[in-house]
């Protein structure tokens, strides 16, 4: 792992000329390059700047309270009445407090949750618009509600007891939870993997509120160092000179087909007169089902592929996004995409089904796997980010050498068509990663190949 | 009936001097007469400006064939593949046809089904963004899907085969229902009228495309002088020389405290220095559920109310909004007040539970009672629209006058507080009206009162 570590450590720190927001949805100079496609789907073009992308709200919110003022919070927390979070609801005060979802500065209150059920979008004072898709909510049950009883704020605490953050100003609603299933997931269907876990026994209230976290979220499990915060992911890429950002998330193993599709797009961007593109590659380290491969045997992949040499150190950061995965498809691409905007990236890759999976008791899969894309394409707030769709080709023959005759005869992918034959030969190792219980049909196989 | 067509034709036609577009959502001198509320939750100032609300998109859409077209059109459908329109889809095609979803041009394309699914919005060419929250769709199914086969357009026609309208470049894409059901309600739960009525049965494919209506929608019953397009109800504000047009949306027999409250709504407005707002008094007409008083009767009821005299006829305009009823309360509100702007409204009066109803198979309402104005008052595409919330009030006394111990004795409402007595006195009669199978628990008869 020391390799992968290196990646946002040694380079040099050259002058800056860095990139800065753009007005596009789908990048027209990369659309270009997906075969298929001949009528431009915006007028707007691309200018390079020199910043990074804004944070949502103009600013980066960060909610970690002085070192000066820690020794009086942890008194006034002691006097609180305590709410223990689960390993859920500390990945989220991890996201909010490191400014992922901002503006947000806390657990949603009921504007913002409602706001972001119907409209995937906040609207801020000054009438500008972020996206937020998911909601980011906090749920109590009838017991604690009268806990709290009047009380304003109160501490927040793992399941050790230990003190993580106060939560004040705070606002106790209802927690709607089949409107709110509904609405996030486009269904209701029994089976949903974070909605087991963080939604059906949850409390039937939600407290919403500022948050100010004593200390850094840590998990002690050997892969802290690359959980970069958005304001580090800022400060590696000004101090790498970059002048683009493209990011690419995944919650699955990275294989030499997504390296391909990565060094194409730096390609590209260069192409378009960029001067340094540098990649966000950035496996999702929140919750996930239990049949996905785990974040340690994910990171020791990435390092294998990382280590052909497939990908550039100089110009590859490797990093945790630490967001829990709610696997819902079009409406949490959203939430993918804008995090990355916090954390500087102006580009983002997005293929097929992302966010998505199989429906929980029908046999089919649960979102149109072209619907996360053209969502994004058109949400509120995320206009200022390029995307770069990425195009799933089906190729109908055989090839029995590596011993699956069905699953390789569909071979794939992606936007640079002439990239095509490389890639149907090296893909196919990645059906050797343990699958779970996932169906091996036809039609699953390259999905999960590549999201 | 006819003393009420009257209040739409009786007026005379003064100097125009007329109002404009707002930036307020809660109208914050309206907001001071609600009692309990003492924080001004916007600190925009109504401006009195000389020109009707624009419609969205800045142009309100009608889709009629010019008389001197219509038999090339009807020439050119007779070779086109038809597709049936159900009872519904006729009323759809009324409601496109004249503009009252504008800028709709007729039924939802892909990208417009995504962006009201998820975002409850529509983005325009210029980036400006319009509220709409209900799908408008057609469904066909695999049979008539292989008919239109390569065609790019299509004939519509009624039931019994009359043809209705023409649409053009159509695009044929996936119906997804269950997601489409989950997203527009917050539930996927058996027994939601509309669902059962439109989406259950129907095709498994959306058709989306651009009308061209060969004839205004008509339906004989004796009401068609009611139904006024947007268009013409424009005209009349205009000819009424209305400075401020007030919208009240029912689908329930209206009773002396509704006339109160729009009574009371008039005062305030002139007190806010309009010369002379005009209540438009908008009983819905398209599908109802089964148990809902049908618009015959309501229309009927209507009248028996307006003869007392409560409601100026000089200020008032009847007219009957030809829309189905999805009751999907918090997003179905929005589409009925995005309706009114196009209509003309700059001030929608809300109350408690708009759209919503009991839940189909749990025993509490389908919606948070509140859920409808909060959302409201923020829903991107509804910022130029004023929205008047109206409180209710639960009073806890008993009066057994009318035989009503219990349903009586917890009245109500509304905003002008020191009408309460008169309002507690007057609305009992209202429960004298047939509410068909719905239960008369002390919870439900006031919500069903006021909407």
């Amino acid at each position: 792992m020391a390799s992968m570590a290196t990646y946002f450590v040694k380079t040099p720190s050259p002058s800056p000329s860095f990139p800065k927001t753009f007005n596009t949805h789908f990048s027209p100079a990369l659309r270009l390059s997906i075969p298929l496609s001949s009528k431009p789907r915006t007028r707007r073009r691309l200018r390079i700047s020199n910043a990074l992308i804004e944070p949502d709200g103009g600013k980066l919110v960060e909610l970690f309270v002085k070192e000066s003022k820690k020794g009086e919070k942890k008194r006034e927390a002691a006097s609180l009445p305590r709410v223990k979070l689960s390993r859920i609801d500390l990945q989220w005060v991890h996201v909010i407090s490191e400014g992922w979802s901002s503006p947000l500065r806390g657990f949603m209150r009921e504007s913002e949750f409602l706001q972001t059920l119907h409209f995937n979008s906040l609207r801020l004072e000054d009438g500008s618009v972020v996206n937020m898709s998911v909601p980011i909510v906090l749920a109590i049950d009838d017991a604690q509600k009268r806990l709290i009883g009047e009380s304003t704020r109160v501490a927040l605490v793992d399941s050790d007891n230990n003190l993580i953050a106060i939560l004040k100003d705070i606002e106790i609603y209802k927690h709607h939870k089949e409107e709110r299933i509904a609405r996030t997931w486009g269904t209701t269907a029994p089976g949903l993997p974070y909605v087991d876990q963080a939604i059906t026994n949850a409390g039937n209230w939600l407290i919403g509120g500022d948050l100010e976290v004593i200390e850094p979220i840590k998990y002690h499990d050997g892969l802290d160092r690359f959980r970069l915060s958005p304001a580090e992911l800022r400060e590696e890429f000004t101090r790498r000179n970059a002048d683009a950002v493209f990011a690419f998330q995944l919650r699955n193993p990275v294989h030499n087909g997504h390296a391909l599709l990565m060094t194409d797009t730096r390609r590209r961007l260069l192409e378009m007169g960029y001067k340094n593109p540098i990649l966000l590659l950035h496996p999702l380290g929140g919750y996930t089902k239990a049949d996905d491969v785990p974040l340690s045997w994910r990171m020791k992949q990435h390092e294998k592929v990382l280590e052909d040499g497939v990908l550039d150190p100089e110009t590859t950061v490797v990093s945790i996004f630490p967001s829990p995965m709610h696997y819902a498809g079009p409406t949490e691409v959203q939430w993918h995409a804008k995090a990355r905007i916090n954390a500087g990236a102006n580009f983002y890759i997005v293929g097929r089904d992302p966010a998505g999976m199989g429906h929980p008791i029908e046999n089919r899969d649960l979102y149109d796997a072209d619907h996360g894309k053209k969502v994004l394409s058109m949400a509120p707030g995320l206009e200022r980010l390029n995307i770069l769709p990425f195009k799933v080709y089906i190729l109908f023959g055989c090839d029995a050498i590596h011993g699956f005759s069905l699953i390789s005869s569909f071979i794939i992918n992606l936007f640079p068509c002439r990239l095509l034959h490389m890639i149907n030969l090296k893909v196919k190792w990645h059906f050797l990663i343990p699958q779970g219980n996932r169906t091996s049909s036809s039609y699953r196989a390259p999905r999960y190949a590549f999201f």
